[in-house]
C-alpha cells in the first residue's frame, strides 16, 4: 500500500477528481519502447489543467485575478513503464488545503488499470510582485466554499 | 549535389557561417535507436540562435528595437540518421537578403564529416502590431554594411 | 490561393483525408504566447499516425512486415500563430503515389477555421537492413487497391 | 539550510561531483518568460549523463553488462525561476550507496551562483528480463571500489 502523499485532517473535504485519457505517442519513447521519465511531468500536467479547468481554478482564473501558481515541489514514483501506443489514464487528485497552495497528487493506470506512475505535485500563489500569498484569493475561497458544501465533484 | 535553396544574385556577399556542436541526447532518439525528426528544429534553432548572436542580429537585439522576427517556412531534409550519444555538428549559413527577411540555410554533420541533414528557414520581420516590415530596421541594415564590407565572418 | 504540394496526375484517387483535434497545452507556447514553431512537426505527426491507423498504414503494420517508414523531407508553411488554450484541428491528407512513398500533406485550422499553418512529408520504404524498396509492400498494394475501388475514404 | 535527500553513514565515502554548464533556450521558457517546470528533468539528465560517463557507470556501460537502470523516483524543489537566455549550471552528485541502485542529487545554480533547483533521483539496476538485481555488476563494483580507495572525484 503506498503511503499518502499528503496529511489530511479530521473534518477535510475529500479530494476532488478528474480523469484524462489518452495515448502514448511514438515521440515519447526512448530506444527500450518505454516513455522517458521525464515526459510524465507533462502527463501530469494534462490532468492538472483539467483539474483546474473542472473546478475554475485553472492558469487563466489566478491570472485574471492577478496570481501566478508556480510549482514548488514536484515528485514521481514510476512503478512500471508505460509503452509506445499504449492507452493510459491520468486522475489528478486536487487535496483541500487551508494554506494558501494548491497540492495535487497524480495516478497514472494502463489499460489493464494497473497503476504505473505516482507523484504530487505542490503550487504557491504569487502576486505580480512575486510576494507569496498569505491566503487564497477570494475566487479561489469561493471555489473552496463550494467544494466544503459538497457542490463540486 | 544539392540545389541550393536560395538564389543568389551577382555581387551578393558570401553567406555568413557559424557552427555549433554537441552530443544526440538520450531522450532524443526513438525506438530504433535514432533521432526523432521532430527534434532537428531544435538542432537548426541552436545554430540560428549562435548565428544571431555573433553578428548582433539575435532575437533580443531585434526585440529591444520593436521587432518581432517569426519562422514563416521550415523545411528540412533528411539524408542520413544521427544516433544516440553521437557527436554531431550544426552550420548555419546566413544568406545576403535585399528584402526584409532572414534567410538561413542549415547543415548537420556527424562525426565522420559527412552531411546527415540540411534545411533553411525563412524568417519575416513584424513589428510589435503584427505588421510586416517593408525594409529591415536601421540596426539591421547596419550590420548588412558591415557584412557588404568584408567585416564580418 | 496556396499552390499544390503535391503534382497529381490524370487518374490518381481523391486524396484520403483524417482529422484530429485538440488544444494548445501551456508549455508548448513561447514567451510571445504562441506555439513554438518547432512543435508543429507533433501536431504534423499525430494527423499521421490518425492517419496509417485510420487505413491500416500505421507504424506498427509496416514494421510487422518488416519495413521502416522514415521521414526524408519535412516543410511547414506558417500563415498564423496559435496561441496558449486555443482548439486547433489537424487534418492529414495522404496523396496517391506510384512510387514506393507515402506523401502527406498537412493543415492545421484554428476555431475560427482559418488555415494557421499547412505542410508536407514524405516517407521512403526501407527494408531492416536499410536498403530503400522500389515497390510498396503487397500489404500497402492490397490498402492501395481498396483505395482505387473506393472503398476508403 | 536544505535537508538532506539522502542518508549517509559514518565512513560512506563523499559524494562524487560533476557540474555542467549551459544557457536557457528559447523554447525551454513559458509565457511568463521562465522555464517551464517540466523542463528540468532534462536538466538534471545532462548532469547525470555527465557523472556517469565521468566515472565508467554511463547509460552504455550497464548495457554493455546487460544491466539497465531506469529512474524509479525523481524529485525537484523549485526555489528559483531560471529566465530566458540565462546560464546556469547543473551539478550532479553521486551519493555511496551499498544496495544495488543509484542515488544522484542535483543542484541547479544561475550566473549569481545562487541554487535555483534542487532534487533527486533514484535508479533501480535491473537484469533484461526485467528482474532487480540483489547486487551491483562486477564493474559497478569495481568503480566502488576505487571511489572508495580514493582514486575517483
Amino acid at each position: 500500500m503506498r503511503k499518502p502523499y499528503f496529511k489530511s485532517n479530521p473534518g477535510d473535504p475529500a479530494p476532488l477528481s478528474v480523469t484524462v485519457e489518452r495515448k502514448v505517442r511514438f515521440d515519447e519513447v526512448d530506444m527500450m519502447g518505454i516513455v522517458w521519465h521525464g515526459r510524465y511531468a507533462g502527463y501530469f500536467e494534462d490532468a492538472r489543467v483539467a483539474m483546474g479547468d473542472s473546478v475554475g481554478l485553472g492558469y487563466m482564473n489566478y491570472c485574471d485575478n492577478g496570481v501566478v501558481t508556480p510549482i514548488k515541489q514536484l515528485h514521481l514514483d514510476y512503478h512500471k513503464p508505460l509503452t509506445h501506443d499504449e492507452l493510459f489514464t491520468t486522475e489528478a487528485l486536487m487535496h483541500w488545503s487551508d494554506a494558501a497552495r494548491i497540492n495535487m497528487e497524480f495516478i497514472i493506470r494502463n489499460e489493464a488499470n494497473e497503476v504505473t506512475t505516482t507523484g504530487y505535485s505542490v503550487q504557491l500563489m504569487l502576486d505580480l510582485q512575486g510576494e507569496v500569498l498569505l491566503a487564497a484569493p477570494p475566487f479561489h475561497q469561493a471555489v473552496m466554499a463550494k467544494w466544503r458544501g459538497g457542490e463540486l465533484g
